[in-house]
């Protein structure tokens, strides 16, 4: 006996391209963590008939089916209303959530719309789910053979209403299976060739499963575990982990369920260490990522996305000769941006990227894809070039960032040292 | 008659929260394009169980299915396997395909594993789509109802298959009815201050229909209309955009359906204006949104993340003084942030941030959400503070790159002077 899990996200614009569900991976991750298991998602249009039935198919299917988005005052949200038309049943109004409801904007010194009424409406026998982050509160209420909750589509919302309410629920069901997961991140070779290696354990059905994903050049090899308990899962894991490790040596360069940002951000205040950026090709695209993680800004002393010859020179005081030299794109160059950004921002480590993504600028000797690298220490700098695959302005930007990561992680704590790779 | 459309993501890395799809997204807003209508995509698993039911139940419902992922060299990239055992027949072997794959591989100097072979194996009766930037072909083949395309899962490669091939097989269909859109951006009130302004355009059955999408504060209004042509369509959306418009003038700062870092980008270029950024609270991710439109170099003229005080005084000349006396978030810094970048980078506007994204750094004056914002332009810098609410440190982020596309985009071309608005 397993728990089935299916998600389904909610609104026209994510049928009509204008947005992007992120709500059901998230809850997919969350749901597998604590043992259900998640096989389809869904994405429907806020149109009632083919929202009904979405939601009928998946309640028949699943054993817990989480909706999310279409809570909202706006009359084109119309979950409640759907879910009671399917239950037969007239939405029912509940004063305690309409308090709810008035007194969140009143504390945060908004206008009560007379419209954010409809959202205390719930479909008969529903069980309404608070919410402390906004207006919209969720629902729980049986629907064939699932147990179906209803969440607001805003991600903050969303995740506060599934840790309170749906995620204790689930976890109190039986016949519950633990996934646990390792990730091994691997640059460098092709997906096939990694494949080729690692073939054994690639086969349908095995568990732990192994499966190889590709972002921009940057493999990661997913090991995903299902056992009685979470303990016995996460043992697989390792247990795999340990098997696959020296068949990618050469290549791997970080373990972990973290993002590689979120790793360089944990190492980095592990060490005490302080880190500034100098991005030309990148354009800021590594400072972003570094900011986005909580925690950064005590190790992230701050970066340059300094575009043209001016901003390297009077920003980061690269030498003008060293520029007409060896060009913009070049090893000195590099290294010059990285000891500048790490004298000014009082760094410990600075790293710059120069290079050239694409559509235009490549020439015969520096074609689309080429991209130097240097990190800065106490040490001194050194640089490497690299020849990038020119797949898009995009993919030598973002293959280019997970060598920044690769260049901070992969060196091994001792000093960040450039050394080990460059 | 209408021709339906689903959409397939297929992986196991999708259901196991571990990726995100995004190649729905894109289809469905190009399939709607060109006239087929999108109500609903799945997500399923590489289970072989799963992947078939999945697949048989959408070519039930569809005239025309999408699936993306699963045709990658490894063994978890099941696609081909499952499209032949539902249609009963043997993989049969392509050699020009297996040519094109080897071709492609060695023109970059890659290696050729035997594995890619499996790649130019075909379902029966399935025509293959030769992929030009990728090992990866995709194909067609006729599955009950449907015609059904098999796609890579790598984006790129995904859009430039559905360009060549499955848009021009959709685009030949009877009974298309063209879809347009036109999108209103708002910022200031709350979704349901919104929803009740403009009530009556949203009632369920509208052609166009109108709806509202929330993201970090910014508000959508999205007006999606379908007609026998192409130009029908525009001319509905453009005729409820005329009647919206008045109802919703005080908020209202940018339209079009370009994401608006492409419309700043498209502004400067019109204007033959560069642009400089100094952030400290949005850390590079104002710099990395314009850095992701491709022609942002010859309009951006860099940026600074500058989270600490020493990059603020030694990057951008920020006087000490000031710093003491106002404090790094306080209007004065961010006019002289905003003065530094602009003089440094020699660019004609520059825009600069500080301010408190938490979780910490909060107090009774400048709470978390206290974000100051300035415009430097060659008659000076002006700068203002927003009390944006606090629902977190990337709601408050992102509320702020709106608001810095907002002061750029808003004031008018006349000299995106701040004075309209700050």
């Amino acid at each position: 006996m397993t728990v089935v899990a299916e998600l389904l996200a909610i609104g026209d614009e994510l049928v009509h391209g204008a947005g992007l569900d992120t709500n059901s991976k998230w809850l997919a991750g969350e749901l597998e963590r604590i043992g259900a298991a998640v096989h389809r998602f869904g994405v429907t249009s806020d149109d009632p008939g083919h929202l009904r039935g979405a939601i009928a198919e998946a309640c028949a299917r699943a054993d817990v089916v989480v909706a999310t988005g279409g809570l909202g005052p706006t009359l084109d949200d119309r979950t409640r209303d759907v879910v009671a038309d399917l239950l037969g049943g007239p939405l029912w109004f509940d004063p305690a959530s309409w308090q709810q409801i008035q007194d969140w904007l009143r504390s945060r010194g908004r206008p009560v719309p007379d419209s954010n009424r409809r959202q205390a409406f719930f479909p008969p026998g529903a069980l309404p789910i608070g919410n402390p982050c906004g207006t919209a509160p969720g629902f729980a209420v049986p629907i064939g053979r699932a147990r179906f909750f209803a969440l607001p589509g805003v991600p903050r919302e969303m995740q506060a209403l599934a840790g309170t309410h749906v995620l204790p629920a689930v976890a109190a069901l039986p016949g519950l299976r633990p996934v646990a997961q390792s990730w091994l991140r691997v640059l460098g070779p092709s997906e096939a060739l990694l494949g080729e290696r690692i073939a054994p354990f690639m086969v349908a059905g095995r568990n732990p499963a192994v499966g190889v994903t590709a972002q921009s050049g940057l493999l990661t090899i997913r090991i995903v575990a299902a056992a009685a308990t979470r303990e016995q899962a996460e043992a697989q894991c390792a247990a795999t982990a340990a098997e696959l490790r020296p068949l990618v040596r050469e290549w791997l360069f970080a373990e972990g369920l973290l993002d590689l940002p979120e790793l360089v951000v944990q190492r980095l205040l592990a060490a005490g260490r302080t880190l500034a950026l100098a991005e030309s090709c990148t354009g800021g695209l590594a400072a972003s990522r570094l900011v986005d993680v909580p925690g950064a800004s005590s190790v992230f002393a701050g970066g340059v996305v300094a575009y043209g010859n001016a901003a390297k020179l009077e920003l980061l005081g690269v030498p003008g000769e060293l520029l007409q030299r060896h060009g913009a794109v070049s090893e000195p160059v590099a290294a010059a941006m990285a000891e500048g950004a790490r004298a000014r921002f009082h760094a410990d480590l600075a790293v710059a990227t120069t290079g050239i993504a694409g559509p235009g600028g490549g020439t015969p000797d520096k074609p689309v894809g080429t991209v130097c690298l240097a990190l800065a220490t106490g040490a001194g700098a050194r640089a490497a070039t690299l020849k990038l695959p020119d797949l898009g302005r995009g993919f030598v930007r973002e293959r280019a960032v997970h060598e920044v990561w690769r260049l901070l992680l992969g060196a091994g704590d001792a000093a960040f040292v450039a050394a080990a790779r460059l």
